[in-house]
């Protein structure tokens, strides 16, 4: 039985998943886990351990003010074992195809991965914990003189806030152990949990592909095509929402509160950083205009890199449908990029991911609005945070609305697991086809 | 020039109607065009315009009350050379494949299409011209008798009406010559208008193609997969949306003004078949639930069928992606429906046209947003009636803002021009890659 399960990464994951929230969701309904010693009802049990576990961070109940010590333990655990969890498995499924290759294409693939040294999944385990370990320990460092000044010298308070910040930023998941939220306009607080959640977001084996040309000096060119994609990508979605929030948010007071050209570049960088998957410092957020939600809900649904703790269709995908429209209005066959071909097979995965999530995404903010009579900008904003793991929340997530807390749920399962199970579905060996029908031509457009 | 226009329908496509909106804006600017003899400003007229040439329809003036006979029959021109135009020039572009093709080849193509008679640029303009006319004259005379009894015996006016509603049914337009709007709840105008404008949707092909075996006796079998694929489409689109608004909208008093269950299936039907394109009857529109908009403006965008006189990125458009993922999710490498396979370029030009235009209908709702202040979900139902030629409005069109006048006027000649040019482009013979890169994996999804 081990060995089927092993041998399927898709059905491995889903299965840790869902025990992991089952567990979770028990220890959260414990009187034990709150500060008040009450029963949690389970809508909002369930909602925190899904949100953890996924490493989503939307919060119905203030994290700070609500659980106990023994809560937000469980809490931090859940976000870590989530974030490690996916890691693993999104590389297992990255292995697996590999692993069904001839051996000449094996070592092609693998090395293509960034990963050519793990040749098992034990030391994917270790290399993905052995990664997470330095970077939560840099940025808990990092993070402790300005804390230990912020806590007045309060040393306890100040090693579980840098501790609980350190994995809720590499992990991507968003949730503050501070009551008044995150202290964003600090450099000390602010750029170590900012700088740990943009690595999060690029992904393992772009990290990892990094670090190995760094360390043996190999010029950008030679990264793989994997690396060059995502780092683009991303480059041009953070600045083109910098310069966004600069824009049109400008005379926001709840964004800048106040009218310091210094202090609105850190907040509007931070806001163009986070909304792809960490979602810290959201107080800001249900003031945006409409226009704001509406760029915010896009760029968290195209989300961050693959492999990584992020959700959303991934920045991947996104460049290989763009890259087949440039190709396709341009009359070619091929779709190009920094002079690779990309394979059809990764152009159907992408094709195909971005269509369900996107299908996902209208039904599940539909329902939201048919269960919370919310704005449809609201449902959509939510439904993308939820399902790409955003964090962020405009007040629809409310404790006192099941349907609401189980529809964002949902969202949020298909967002940790989809893609993934997707994206595993269509790496498998693909037979030949048994009956090639003739080709036949229709209009389109 | 003349030879170099003709060879190139995508331009000559372009150059007709720019031309034509420059000629009609100026006829509609003429105080002659109105009934108060007042001098139209320049927005609204140049909206106008390209609303009846797009066969959008969207008024921003009541078209009864504020335009003199003149400039009725001006609109009713534009109606018809607008929608003359596009199913000439769509049928030229499909031809246009199979000119370039071998003659082999060239006859599956023109049969493929329906068109296996037409070899000729003229004999296109010709087919075209007369099923567009027996299609409107059978509408006209079905129309007759209860708009005679509904003018109360009044013949001029009962004559001018019909011809009216005959064109702009059959074009999809959805302008209407009576202030009053629509009097759908009479079977004897409601009936011929639905007909007409649901075969309208169909597109020309699929008429032809039916109208032909029909003739020879053959079986649904033996039909084109075009047709098969759209009739499929268009099926299943209207039964959900019949059941969506029987379900979501019973009690909506502005939709179904009497509690009668007949007239309710008599109004959901038109409001089933009406939002893909022919935006007749819009009295209630505003008045449904955010919800029902949201379904409404998905609708719009899948539009109906090629080389109709709707726009929308057309059926098989929309079947071509859900092709592609039900074949991505189980695994399979050929995407096969009816047992015939589709080819690689009708997927790629499926993939691209999807994307462009649902960016363009992101940022035009955005642009919307910013220039009139009106909600998300009003914005996208706008732009999606605009790009999509619904002619639907939520209110959002409005004479008093000129910004927002030329957004969706950009918004309807992309709709209309865009897939077409799209396809075109898409659609010429591709030269041999000078250059084949390697092939290099990438991690998406
Ligand atoms: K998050
Ligand atoms: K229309």
């Amino acid at each position: 039985l081990t060995d089927r399960l092993l041998s399927h990464p898709g059905r491995l994951s889903i299965l840790y998943f869902l025990t992991l929230i089952a567990l979770v969701t028990l220890l959260l309904l414990l009187p034990f886990a709150t500060r008040g010693w009450v029963f949690t009802n389970f809508p909002v049990a369930f909602f925190t351990a899904v949100s953890a576990l996924s490493t989503c961070g939307i919060p119905v109940v203030n994290t700070a003010e609500y659980w106990s010590a023994f809560g937000q333990v469980v809490i931090l655990l859940s976000i870590q074992f989530g974030g490690l969890g996916v890691m693993t498995f999104a590389s297992m499924v990255a292995l697996g195809v590999s692993r069904r290759l001839k051996v000449s294409q094996r070592m092609l693939t693998a090395s293509e991965l960034g990963t050519n040294k793990l040749s098992e999944i034990k030391s994917v385990l270790s290399v993905v914990l052995g990664t997470s370990i330095i970077a939560e320990a840099l940025t808990f460092v990092l993070l402790l003189p300005d804390l230990f000044h912020l806590n007045h010298g309060n040393v306890g308070r100040t090693l579980w806030e840098a501790l609980f910040y350190a994995v809720s930023a590499y992990n991507n998941t968003g949730f503050t152990p501070d009551a008044t939220g995150l202290h964003i306009n600090r450099w000390g607080v602010g750029l170590p949990i900012l700088l740990s959640a943009f690595v999060g977001t690029l992904g393992f084996p772009v990290v990892l592909n990094l670090v190995q040309c760094a360390r043996r000096r190999m010029s950008p060119k030679r990264w793989t095509l994997h690396t060059k994609l995502t780092l683009t990508t991303t480059g041009i979605l953070v600045l083109a929402s910098l310069a966004w929030f600069l824009l049109v948010e400008w005379s926001n007071s709840a964004l800048f509160p106040a009218d310091d050209p210094g202090m609105k570049l850190r907040r509007a960088l931070s806001a163009a950083v986070m909304p792809r998957s960490a979602g810290f410092d959201i107080s800001w957020v249900p003031e945006v205009t409409d226009e704001t939600k509406v760029l915010m809900s896009a760029l968290m649904f195209i989300g961050a890199g693959s492999s990584s703790t992020a959700g959303g269709i991934r920045v991947t995908t996104f460049a290989v449908i763009v890259l087949i429209c440039c190709a396709s209005f341009t009359g070619h066959r091929d779709v190009v990029v920094f002079r690779r071909r990309l394979p059809r097979r990764i152009q159907m995965t992408a094709v195909s991911v971005m269509t369900a999530c996107f299908a996902l995404v209208l039904v599940g903010s539909v329902a939201l609005m048919f269960v919370t009579g919310c704005d449809f900008v609201d449902a959509v904003f939510e439904t993308c945070s939820a399902f790409s793991l955003g964090g962020y929340s405009v007040g629809v997530a409310n404790a006192g609305n099941p349907a609401c807390l189980f529809i964002l749920a949902a969202a949020m399962i298909v967002g940790r697991l989809g893609p993934l199970t997707i994206a595993y579905a269509i790496s498998r060996p693909m037979a030949p086809e048994p009956i090639r029908y003739p080709q036949e031509n229709i209009i389109v457009g």
